[in-house]
């Protein structure tokens, strides 16, 4: 749920959340305006069907990559198009420009915008990321970012590689939304908190509960490897991408900087560990995460000047979590190569 | 040098650095412009005596707190007087709020202005810290940061305690004068240059000398105690305000963000090591360090938000650098304890 305002001049200056909103809560995200499901039966309209929709992403942000990570796993990748936006969205909000003549390909737009406005004429909210867009008709379905990964692994099932992974297994589904919950609270969307804080109880409150939920997610994990159950799942798809952008940007811009993700030895093996497996780190665009935040939010970054840290070769380095043994894939296997198309130049290589 | 600009209205957005000019060649640190010496022979009308000169400081400022380390080290307490700002300047520059009635006691002045204005009237530069004021006069002598602390310790020895370490022994001046060079331009400024870096390359210049300066100093260091010698000398203080104040402010808001100190085992050591000696620690106020720079530079810092963290913990852990040998205070003694009236609370509780 990255966002900014969709109307010229509408941008709103702390960058990837224009739907938010700061009141006396402090900072407050928006729920997803449009909610409609793309489902196995269609009840919404919008059945599950390969080639009919494109998955509109920024690499930047983690809302959305949940669903890279989702559509890698799931082996979704020819069913389910890709558009990726440009990291830094101008005052018409993210766009076409890293496709050939700004406009991409297969939508023939040069804003994601014009997908929003062919729903709903005049549509006055935010522009995010993730969205899915109906190719024929050029409407936005869905830019519900909470929903979107489990329906990709619930409903989009007859359209899943061979091997794929039940990343929200029936048994474990109370467990998972369990830990997703406080995850979400305290650490997917603590880090904007803290960040976008404009009130120093606000940012304490945000801190606190970041590195509240970081501390029971590492006795947690000290000695299992996965969030739930013994093989990869939607609790850890939603871990992973703030943890992989937490010492890139949340340490420093967003001032969570109790501790690097370095420095805590469970969780950075954990991170590590997912990192280097299939689906993960192939979707992570380190180059795209470091501009968008320090380059659109210049109303924490006033200077627009790009950090050259923190060094990143340490995601490659051995984790040793084989030895607390699970299963990543379970009874499936691991998603081979990215396609060509879809391949990040530092990937692997951060 | 911290410094502001003296007259109202004029303090520097950048914040500590009212003198420093951005011009074609970057962030430009500028020379003090008092430069009088306080000798042992009074060569320039100021004679070394006791109890005639107050120390102005701000214990935020990386070149003030090298003449507090200074002076502790030499016991120089008693005989030059010391006077601590606070470290949030108005407009008018650094001033005397932490003291009953905003005002020194033994100067009498609201703002360290004054001393300036006292020995050049209309002096229209920057104010800063360190500063000595000749007390019978009011007037400020010198702010010559760099030329300070070798003064106190070759100049005053006269009034040195018992035991205090020669921090400028003659045979090792070259090579010390060789080492402070190197880290003046590429840490005690680069720390600088990197932070106010008005351009990308400008930042980036300085970033690599940051880091090509303490991977220097960390192989220097990792089989010799100290910087030069066998004992404690003024290259050491030089290094300490730097690196005591580098993952505190530096790694985050002046975006030197390779690495954090903590995350170089030499240099951390080498850091502790000097942090839990007599004389450096009981100096460092992280209270006053985080708020200085965070608050006042609201150019790079536009919220006002404090950082909660780091976790400053383990400046007090064993740093295992006494098996490398060395003396710290060759033939002399560590310092007694610091006088009541200059205690820090957080002191040796990080």
């Amino acid at each position: 749920m990255t966002r900014s305002a969709a109307t010229p001049a509408r941008r709103d200056e702390t960058g990837s959340d224009g739907n938010s909103e700061y009141g006396r809560k402090g900072f407050q995200r928006s729920r997803s305006h449009f909610a409609d499901r793309i489902t196995a039966d269609g009840r919404d309209g919008w059945p599950v069907e390969a080639g009919r929709y494109r998955l509109v992403v920024s690499r930047a942000c983690p809302w959305a990559s949940r669903a890279l990570v989702s559509r890698r796993l799931l082996g979704l990748e020819d069913a389910l198009s890709l558009a990726v936006a440009d990291p830094i969205q101008d005052d018409r909000s993210w766009r076409f420009t890293l496709d050939p003549g700004d406009r991409d390909p297969v939508l023939g737009i040069h804003h994601l915008s014009e997908a929003y406005d062919a729903r709903q004429s005049g549509y006055p909210g935010g522009v995010s990321v993730p969205a899915v867009v109906d190719v024929p008709s050029g409407q936005l379905v869905t830019n519900d970012y909470q929903r979107l990964t489990l329906d990709l692994a619930t409903e989009w099932t007859a359209l899943h590689r061979p091997g794929a992974p039940d990343l929200y297994p029936e048994p474990l589904r109370d467990e998972i939304d369990e830990v997703i919950d406080g995850v979400y609270r305290q650490l997917n969307n603590g880090v904007y908190r803290a960040g976008f804080a404009t009130t120093q109880q606000d940012y304490e409150d945000a801190y606190r509960d970041v590195f509240h939920r970081m501390d029971l997610m590492s006795a947690r994990l000290a000695d299992r490897r996965y969030l739930v159950g013994e093989t990869i799942t939607e609790a850890d798809i939603r871990a992973f991408t703030t943890l992989v952008r937490f010492d890139a940007v949340y340490h420093g811009h967003f001032k969570c900087n109790r501790n690097k993700l370095t420095e805590d030895p469970v969780l950075w093996a954990y991170a590590r560990d997912l990192y280097q497996t299939p689906g993960f780190g192939d979707t992570v665009d380190f180059d795209h995460i470091k501009r968008h935040y320090y380059l659109v939010h210049t109303g924490i970054n006033p200077t627009g000047i790009l950090p050259a840290g923190p060094d990143l070769s340490g995601w490659l380095t051995p984790h040793g979590r084989e030895d607390l043994g699970g299963r990543p894939f379970g009874d499936g296997t691991a998603p081979g190569p990215v396609p060509a198309a879809e391949r990040i130049a530092a990937a692997g290589q951060p």
